[in-house]
């Protein structure tokens, strides 16, 4: 259970770490972090988000009851193989990735016994990186995932949604990895796949002055961090694959359409996705 | 030249019929319009958007002295046939379609040659249908593109210019008629055919809890009016299928990339999409 004796450690202060810093010392909590850079505590400390911050931190990290790994995906199992031996008995740890198979089963095939790993996906972000953009405000009306597998406890699971809270978000939900991985393959990265591959066909910028706001909300997420998006694509890479290849299925059987004048199959697709885009209305 | 006295006339009452009715009344023109419903002629007449309204309308044509084709691409040629012989000598004729070939051409081969048609596109819309919906604040910080042939008349041109200012659209230019419907191609139709084949790429309706902004940015477009949509996407087949083709290499190479594990290319490809759509901020 988290209490206000909670301590937090937020290990890696980029855009997300920094808004879960920003909202938990909001609400009263003591927060530390590590960051490799110096510049990104110093700015942290001097806007209140911590408390104290270090590049090494060795002592931060044997204090802390929550441990939040919001580093590049990549950089979770090497981090925890490297400090854990630290870490207080029964501290929960979570992270922050945007894909959970592959991270999840091998840090709990590591971890040590007296401590738990579960799993969670703040679906929140920005075109923008860096704790000099932090903002906990992102979170509010935006979903907050929780992966647990069989090897989690429900109280590591009640923990996280009373974290979730704190943060400020409002859709806290429950899925398997798979299940959540699936999701993400089309809600999230394949639109991301899209919006790129969009940008990337011939070089179109010609026309910047003839496009309007349909052609910019298509493309606003192809504005792209191409260190972590790659980490995620290669992480979540057969499940989006398989994404990719359906939606092509789709565009080329509209293509057929045009080219086989087949006018009642067309109106037919028109009005299949106005109606599947109805629900999606807030 | 527009002067306080011309009379205009729209032919087509829907929702970019209505907008240039509402713009022009708020001007102070004398604004006629013919459309198949009362109804709608009911409605702006009450809305004080138009002077007369009429369904059939033979002495509203006879009076005009600017007719703006405001209905179905594919209702232009065969309303052009049937009612020009009541139409005034001078008169100057345009449409508000979202493609130019086929049109164009084929309206001047049959016009008497004392009228003028200089076809226009106001790059404007809402994903609702009707007059009730008439806005003409749709139009401002919108593109409106005048079309002309080398059978169009410098005044002509400049009419319309005065029209899209009149209208309260800033950004006005001129594009040949195939440059257009190939720049229409990408910008308006790809787009369109993405977000409804998004919307179609199985059954994802039970993701809707989890769906972000992204998600919804990108489909937001899948609402589309099929008859008219149906009648561009048939009129501009040959481009539309060719920037499908265009696109769907470009997808197909960035899935190639995830399969061949290259993730120097992928983060080429962030990188490029990110730098191009830098561009398009307004």
């Amino acid at each position: 259970m988290i209490t206000k004796d909670t301590r937090f450690l937020i290990v890696g202060l980029g855009l997300i770490g920094g808004s879960y810093a920003r909202a938990l010392s909001k609400q009263g909590f003591s927060v530390d972090a590590i960051d490799l850079q110096q510049e990104s505590l110093d700015y942290a400390k001097a806007q209140g988000m911590i408390e104290h911050g270090a590049t090494l931190g060795n002592e931060l990290i044997q204090q802390a009851d929550v441990i939040i790994l919001a580093v590049y995906p990549n950089a979770i199992l090497p981090w925890i193989n490297q400090h854990q031996s630290l870490i207080k008995t029964n501290a929960l740890l979570t992270d922050v990735c945007g894909v959970k198979q592959g991270i999840v089963e091998d840090v709990q095939a590591i971890l040590r016994s007296d401590l738990e790993f579960i799993a969670s996906h703040p679906m929140a972000g920005k075109e923008v990186s860096g704790v000099q953009y932090a903002d906990d405000t992102i979170f509010h009306n935006a979903n907050f995932i929780i992966t647990p597998t069989g090897k989690n406890t429900i109280s590591a699971i009640e923990c996280m949604q009373e974290l979730a809270k704190l943060l400020g978000f409002t859709n806290i939900s429950i899925l398997d990895p798979m299940e959540h991985d699936k999701m993400i393959g089309f809600v999230s990265q394949l639109t991301h796949a899209i919006a790129v591959s969009l940008m990337n066909t011939n070089d179109n910028t010609h026309l910047v002055d003839y496009t309007g706001d349909s052609f910019r909300d298509l493309t606003r997420i192809a504005r792209i961090n191409e260190v972590l998006w790659s980490e995620l694509f290669f992480m979540n890479k057969d499940i989006l694959i398989r994404e990719i290849e359906d939606f092509v299925a789709e565009i080329n059987h509209l293509k057929n359409t045009l080219q086989n004048n087949d006018e009642k199959e067309l109106k037919r697709l028109f009005v299949q996705a106005t109606e599947r885009r109805k629900l999606f209305d807030r």
